[in-house]
């Protein structure tokens, strides 16, 4: 069977306790052969694709910029879009389940396109809201459902 | 001055009671002299666009797909972007400030990236999420805080 | 009958010769009451939003940033894609037809959609090119022209 | 040093003598340590996946639309835009020089936009057109100059 595409959304600022989550999802995603999908910053964005890179996995960064220096370094494959925060529809549209960590503003905005594009997504400490989020407490968590749910798909 | 742009975000179907709400802002908007910028297609963006030209305004669609017919009846200027919901962004960039109405998905979308993008956004009946939004109970509300939040910026 | 949209590309630097065709082609679109247009900036993009509005026609810039006040001072409505050079094809898509005037990297992309999407494409000093581009000469023949293939579609 | 990104561009229908040509160019490329970034779809972008797969490499497939599956087999990693031919634009972005292989109007907008942004471009059979392209016969010569190039920026 094909590689899913596990979409993690997230900003560039976070506490440590959400870096040490982002940094187990990306290493149970990996784990399980999931490709991830993110936006190639910092913060979440760097943390989960620490934890892929550790478990041997495979990383992509959807960047905003023309830069691929903009990347962090636990990216293997960076895309320059120059579309700026537009970018952000590309990372919904290329992967096939979305994992929300925290409450930053773009994230919100990814959420709101999966759900759109009837993409599920589990969320860990996101926005309290009422849409169809998958919530859920722990990294092993979130990847098991992103996996089910993929089933589904 | 040269006249403000007000973007108006709301999903193609609604309810009767928010059909007459978009209505009045979108009178209100052009009675005012704002240009109104909107997705270009039914529901809040017909509504609004209806009763914008019944004051005699200026009304943008920025459509998602590549026809123009997809417009609805009431759009001065249809921009057909062929970018899908990519397309919200350029709603949120080309606006001043923004009304937001209901709650549609892309709605959320579109208030996500105009709080980014530190622009205002007035709420009616909109997402009840911790984000300050400028809730208002009437159209007339929202309008006259539009203008009020526009000479801030 | 609906007005058309007439897309006119050019650089943002031009010879006087091309400055004065520019005016030419914007006062012709404009008489026939055809809606312009064009990427937003200066030089033929200014030079024909101006002869347009000097017949009272409506000009539309497809800026490629998010500040309105890159457009150039003819503009009646300018739409802030953040798209950077991707709004060339927003210009593309949103026009019936286009005319392309002088040599510019960014008018050759554009002459290259424009054809990919059968639209037709008025050429006046452009790019010498094993292409299907209707060469003209003048302004008048050049805007004649578009109303000829606009018929067509 | 990190592997450079090389972009192919060429259209989805090619003769015989061009596929092969794609084919050795992907072959080089991937020969040398070059990830392969192309459009994913067939004709030129499918045996340039393929000759690079032959040895190897890594390809990058940037789709028009929203579908994985609309990638051809030989694509490792398929970024799904949905922003129909502007994807063009991000070919051209998340690339650090491009080989231009026979005269695709979409390829065309692309030879434009790279050098627009200043990138280095390689023909191969392209579009005869007074542009600074870097004109090579073969597979191998492509290649040559697009690492010669590089090593410039």
């Amino acid at each position: 069977m094909a590689k899913p595409y596990i979409g993690v959304i997230g900003a560039s600022k976070i506490s440590q306790e959400f870096e040490k989550i982002a940094f187990e999802v990306g290493f149970e995603i990996a784990k399980r052969g999931g490709i991830l999908v993110c936006g190639g910053l910092a913060g979440v964005m760097e943390a989960v694709c620490k934890g892929a890179k550790k478990a041997g996995g495979t990383t992509i960064g959807i960047l905003p910029g023309l830069a691929r220096n903009q990347a962090n370094p636990y990216i293997d494959i960076a895309i320059t879009t120059g579309l700026l925060e537009a970018r952000n529809l590309i990372i919904v549209r290329t992967s096939d389940v979305l994992i929300a960590i925290d409450k930053g503003l773009g994230t919100l905005s990814e959420i709101a396109f999966a759900l759109k594009m009837k993409k599920p997504v589990i969320g860990i400490g996101t926005w309290d809201i009422e849409l169809p989020l998958i919530k859920v407490k722990t990294a092993e968590e979130a990847v098991t459902k992103a996996w089910e749910n993929l089933t589904k798909h």
